[in-house]
């Protein structure tokens, strides 16, 4: 049925029957591909009714739809067209796992960060009215992106306003992990509504029927306000926002789920219809493990390596034994960034504050201004959303908070708006700031010391896997100097000298050897931090030299104001500035889209191969070899 | 009384009488100096007996207070030995406009940017209960703030703790201008509380009186749910996600306010204390006119300037007048952005989502995606709020969204917390977008145009005032070409060439000036685009001088990412890249103080005879001139 091509116009006279046939071809596909090529398998399983119902009353390719982080977007890709190139999922060239607006008119915007699809839905539903348009518009976002101060920011507007449009919770009681917060609780009191509208019915029957203590309970449940509340509606919450809501309703029933969204369509205005899912709803590992099948690697890539994430966990939890100080913050991501080793060691000084890296950021500034050391471990990507409460409160106040920059570097298969590729072009104008990225694993630890030495704002930024081959060795052979970079192929007679700044520092050593090879002589030097830069330790260097032809800076990042540009200003802004060229390897400023590290390495040219060839090429055009 | 050594401790044992006194003499104090050096008056005026209450109960050398955006910290500073100081307020080297942690040690946390205060709070009551200490720890923050969304993450995560910390809701009804959005509507709907909790008293009681019609009467109001809102108790909403709330209490009552912070005390655990204030209270001008009394600008500084504010209202709502596609939108500064002219021609066209600019952006994007050609008015500071949904929903997405950047540069008198010298370096590395700077309103006038053309992200920056002294002639001479720079001193044996962006050109050219009369010749580069920057105009330009011993950039924002980092790539990395020095001016990285922006610019050698000194400086150093 995935294949037929008006399947979204067919849906529409669809029995109950054929759905749920649907609904099982849907599962089955989901089951074969994503185990393969990696993905979201929970989420999808638990929205295929949610979705069917929705394009049951609604047009995908005419009706403004918005998924939410989009990482739930499977079911709807399939029943948009894309059945046929469905196994091609994540892979390079392939279907993004994520909507994409150059994939289909059916994806409206593009999602991958959490918690935009009400602000983008309210922009979708006035930009309709105002240009007298009639589709629908529809957000669809989980509860654990609905803990977010995006989601109030909009729900907040939305509060003000009378254009129609549907907000679609999708609450299966947990976000990648199982959810925190005030809001996730005040759900969870929804999500058991049954007997809870029960007691609520019982109390006021009880109460009305005894007229003399009446009033006397009346009065006893004005004094305690908690037992007040079982005389509540729920989603009053919202309404007191002034958003309508409806529900909750069983989000896998959808013949109830398409009832409750022609309803939210009649009330008009902005409407919250509160849908209750179950992760991994219909394959039973998934439904038994739901954060271990959130999100799954694909499967045979079963090698281990030292992995960044993994370190930063033990090294964290080793420290906080001799030093009380130390606390770990994370924005709902325990796993991913191998933190929660310290939450079990350490659970009342390990803090995760939900999706909220902006709150994270600076409630780890009030920490620190109360004399603690708190390292915050998140995602580069996700680091961007806390861009200014690390600029104004950790930066400006030189407040000794460090971030642990987790899958910085391009981080593969989610694609462009995951890319952790913008982190050190935005932190390096920041004051008082530290940027360190190791070339591998020991070196990271070496680095993550450092700062709890400091009494300063620290950034350490590395990918999520160390294949240096480095071991414990490289740091007793080259200890870390606050500032300093260290040489780590020397040559007096190089003809190129690479500047290089962490884990793609192997990389540059392999190109390096490939070049020498080539016979064309090289050094390299790693930085090993970007703030402060080893000027100093780097003009020496050039004094020393006798037939440098062309200096060479690589990162794992955009090249506009990233480490090279730190590097080029050290070179020419001295007065005894250097007359060389200087080639800057890195990403240009494009959406770098979904591809395995590797590949994507291999397309901008920045595995060894193709530092090699770029090098090699530069130095033609500028007829400094033969 | 202010001037008194121990006026926190002797307030502990003050009658009210003389706390009136006391809230007398810092009323005359503030209407004494605000007026005259600008600042934030009617907020101040609004705190007064709030803060003599909190203090009258904590100290706040020893308990942690947290002063929201910090606007309204005037109170506190008298009160904590700044009275002697306080007639240097905002000025250079005198006090803050905002608590700053080097300045008092009463001053626990330094803010600036809206709705820090409650994270800042959490962090310090998990550092103090992490380290077994006793103090107290209150943030105070305004409703305007309360509608941000990191208020909401801060509550979200206070929802799910027991540390005892106070919020104190400091409601006055409005933000800058009157608040918008769905918390306040709700908040405004508790201020009427008296006659709400009466009605609400009142219904129960009918209801209990009358047994046999009270069933059919419960059953009504059950059909309409908006009814039943009569039932509730104030501060439901923050109960609901997990924090205890008291009141609504008025905070212009001392006693009362004691008591309610006492109260909280003793209850221990995150509590809302809501205080009921007036803006502008005991200053009727302020009272009447509590918006344009929030901030005021220093007395004497009437000369009328041309204003890029007021350009952007009038040339956009001309634009909007031919097309119907143009929105504006602002967060909470439709008045400062000069949007309130466009508001006033087109109201269903613009939009003022509050103090959210995460939010307002995302919103834009959602807009542009549905068609629109929305216009995002916002100071550069606060854009910083939006980085990642800048980055992620319009870059990435190539969407057709402006960004027209205010008080870009220093902004002075405000301090570190806002000077817009970030913008230039975060934005550069963002895929898909145009960033422009005006040397003068009339090229501001025609970068608008240009913006409304594209079909990508456009930014354009510019400081609030035009000081340049160009008219329309100076368009009309050099008009308007995406991506291309123009000549403004051409000079073939010119020793200098100055490449400048925007505003601060008018500086350079006064720069060039002065070296021309000491015998150094010059020429001025005026870059206009940033991205695209014109490397081949640049280029071109160098092949023609015959006497070129330095380049020289000039940017009003940090160097480090910046413009001369764009300049320097653009001369340093091609093939054919030239061998001169280059030194590249602005500002280095550290916070900014507060100053007027000519003291700034002088204080980092940025007005015109700074650059010139430094200039001849660099030539001296390098031996490239007498």
């Amino acid at each position: 049925m995935l294949n037929r091509p008006n399947l979204i116009a067919e849906l529409k006279s669809m029995s109950e029957a054929e759905k749920e046939q649907l609904a099982n071809e849907i599962r089955t596909r989901l089951i074969e591909v994503v185990p393969q090529n990696g993905g979201h398998l929970a989420t999808n399983l638990g929205v295929v009714e949610l979705t069917l119902a929705l394009y049951s009353v609604l047009d995908p390719f005419v009706d403004r739809i918005v998924w939410d982080v989009g990482h739930q977007s499977y079911v709807h890709k399939l029943l948009t067209g894309r059945n046929a190139q469905f196994d091609t999922l994540r892979m390079e060239n392939g279907l993004s796992g994520f909507p994409k607006r150059e994939e289909s008119t059916a994806d409206s915007f593009d999602t991958g960060h959490s918690s935009t699809s009400i602000s983008a839905a309210i922009g979708f539903a006035r930009a309709r009215d105002l240009q007298g348009e009639k589709h629908r518009v529809v957000a669809i976002i989980g509860d654990g992106a609905f803990g977010n101060g995006m989601t109030f920011e909009a729900l907040n507007d939305a509060g003000q306003i009378t254009n129609d449009m549907i907000i679609i919770l999708n609450d299966n009681g947990m976000s990648i992990a199982s959810n925190v917060g005030g809001m996730s609780r005040y759900l969870g009191k929804i999500r058991t509504i049954k007997s809870y509208v029960r007691m609520k019915k019982g109390v006021k029957r009880t109460l009305l029927r005894i007229p003399k203590i009446g009033g006397k309970i009346v009065h006893r449940i004005q004094k305690f306000k908690a037992s007040l509340r079982v005389l509540l509606i729920p989603g009053e919450l919202f309404e007191e926002l002034g958003c309508k809501y409806i529900g909750p309703v069983d989000g896998h029933n959808i013949e109830n789920m398409m009832k409750a969204i022609e309803k939210a369509i009649f009330l008009g205005g902005p409407v919250i219809l509160h849908a209750i899912t179950k992760k991994g709803k219909g394959y039973q590992p998934a439904e038994e493990n739901p954060s271990f099948y959130h999100g799954v690697s694909p499967s045979g890539n079963g090698v281990k390596v030292p992995s960044y994430s993994a370190n930063t966990g033990s090294v964290l939890t080793e420290l906080a034994g001799n030093d009380t100080r130390i606390t770990a913050i994370s924005a709902a991501m325990g796993d991913g960034t191998g933190l929660n080793v310290f939450k079990d060691a350490y659970p009342t000084r390990f803090f995760d504050v939900g999706i909220a890296e902006s709150h994270a950021v600076t409630m780890a500034a009030g920490m620190a201004a109360g004399g603690l050391k708190p390292f915050v471990c998140v995602y580069s990507t996700f680091m961007q959303r806390a861009y200014d409460q690390f600029l104004h409160d950790c930066a400006l106040q030189n407040l000794p908070v460090t971030v642990l920059l987790d899958r910085a570097g391009v981080s593969g298969l989610d694609g462009k708006t995951h890319q952790g590729v913008y982190d050190l072009a935005f932190l390096q104008s920041m004051p008082n700031v530290t940027i360190a990225a190791p070339c591998c694993v020991s070196e990271q630890t070496a680095l993550i010391r450092l700062a709890l030495e400091s009494n300063s704002p620290f950034v350490i930024r590395y990918p999520a896997k160390d294949d240096s081959g480095l071991t414990e060795a490289f740091i007793a052979q080259y200890p870390v100097s606050y500032g300093k970079g260290v040489s780590l192929l020397e040559n007096v007679n190089a003809e190129v000298l690479f500047v290089s700044l962490g884990q793609i520092t192997s990389n540059v050593m392999q190109a390096a050897r490939q070049l020498e090879d080539q016979g064309i002589s090289c050094a390299v030097f790693h930085a090993r931090f970007m703030r402060p830069f080893d000027q100093e330790g780097l003009l020496e260097l050039l004094l020393h030299q006798n037939k440098l032809k062309l200096i060479v800076t690589v990162e794992d990042g955009v090249v506009s104001g990233g480490f090279g540009s730190v590097v080029s200003a050290a070179m020419f802004t001295p007065v005894k500035h250097t007359s060389l060229p200087i080639l800057c390897l890195g990403y240009p400023n494009e959406p770098i889209v979904h591809g395995t590290i590797e590949q994507i390495h291999k397309r901008y040219k920045l595995d060894a191969s193709g530092i090699a060839q770029q090098v090699c090429c530069r130095l033609k055009e500028a007829n400094l070899c033969d």
